[in-house]
């Protein structure tokens, strides 16, 4: 089980506050979390993180500084975003306690997967809500949530340590590996650019037509094997327009 | 169910340190919780306490501060008491979850109920402790298990929040209606036909992939406007199609 916690990747984005990621680093590291990714952070390293780490800065020495969140999340199965509030296109949610079952299950079958956390004071963008399969809220109180950043990691590291520590379901063997978040944009810009070749899609009047099949791909957890085949099948549809096209030449 | 969460108590025995009572003040009123009782805290009131309380600060200004445990619990027909590690001689002992649990089915049955966390040193003492129907224990790392007081009651409260939740969830809010199995059924059926024009499928020799498309969008729930889209792309795929082989003639 070590193995599947290893596995998982807590990502903080463009953090405002030094000392709320050393505070994450050790609400991580009390849940059995070792792998920290930071995207952006406004400043990193600083003492102020070193200090509130509080026996965890070996967390901060080894945690991974990018710029995008794509290089953050690029290589994992399952990427699942922290989110307070519902967004004008619903996106799948589950409960911390529902999507930590879900990314030990992954995680557990060998797959790499992320938990991404937002600002302090705003969260995560649409545009990266959007990267991920689907979203994560911690129950709170109606009248007052304002979890903080930490205390939002303490939450959902808690979840993952104990699902972690269920009884292996029996279950299921999945028998292809899932697709990359790479592997998954690759495919919707395929798509982009069949639907663009096929007049079904103007990207000058977009209207949400990627932003639902995004969502629609995002969630569903495509294999790798699906990718291929979807792919195939957009390929082939090239194909079969390069043959019309030289036809009429 | 606010019924059942305002008759529980968090109680903090012998605090040092005030900025930790208004983290945890905090920390209590974002799951919910409303009733603190401080018993013989180090210092309080105290600016540090408000100023870490954040948006908490009624909590505060409603805290009873006691001299001894007994008044903080005197009424209550259940007492958890918050410890860290085994005792010289065992006590019962439930994780977070299963004592929440026991605590909410209390508090709705109209009793009073009390959490109790200690020291941020030294935790209950094993008097206090013997003062509790059984002990609460919040899974951690086992090489790092150091969780700070506002951490703890960050988790317990999470979990009484979960346990008086219980009930099931309306669930989440789409916005389009789920596709029928009839929907689907044409999706995959236009999905072969497109297949087997582009020259991508070849049902003499099908191996699995009609059954692997199947699969995939079984499990992905397809709303309405998704199998339209996907269906439009498909039709537009055709028409492609027939317009090469128009060229073609």
């Amino acid at each position: 089980m070590a193995n599947s916690l290893d596995n998982i990747r807590i990502v903080l984005v463009n953090t405002s506050h030094p000392g709320n990621i050393g505070a994450a680093a050790r609400a991580m590291k009390i849940m059995g979390l070792s792998r920290l990714y930071l995207v952006a952070p406004k400043l990193f390293p600083h003492e102020k993180a070193v200090w509130r780490s509080v026996g965890a800065v070996d967390l901060l020495d080894n945690a991974v500084v990018v710029d995008s969140l794509e290089q953050a999340i690029g290589e994992c199965g399952l990427v699942v975003g922290a989110s307070a509030r519902q967004r004008s296109i619903p996106w799948p949610v589950q409960d911390a306690r529902d999507a930590a079952a879900s990314m030990v299950e992954a995680a557990s079958a060998d797959n790499q997967v992320a938990v991404v956390f937002g600002r302090e004071d705003r969260g995560l963008t649409n545009e990266e809500l959007h990267q991920c399969q689907f979203h994560l809220t911690i129950p709170t109180s109606e009248d007052f949530s304002a979890l903080n950043l930490a205390a939002a990691v303490q939450v959902v590291g808690y979840e993952i340590l104990m699902a972690s520590r269920q009884e292996p379901a029996p279950g299921q063997q999945w028998d292809v590996s899932l697709a990359t978040v790479d592997d998954l944009e690759r495919l919707l810009a395929h798509y982009e650019e069949v639907m663009i070749a096929l007049g079904f899609y103007d990207p000058a009047t977009p209207k949400q037509l990627m932003t639902r099949l995004r969502r629609l791909f995002m969630r569903s957890k495509l294999d790798k094997m699906e990718i291929n085949i979807l792919r195939g099948i957009l390929g082939s549809t090239q194909k079969a327009l390069q043959r019309g096209d030289s036809a009429t030449e």
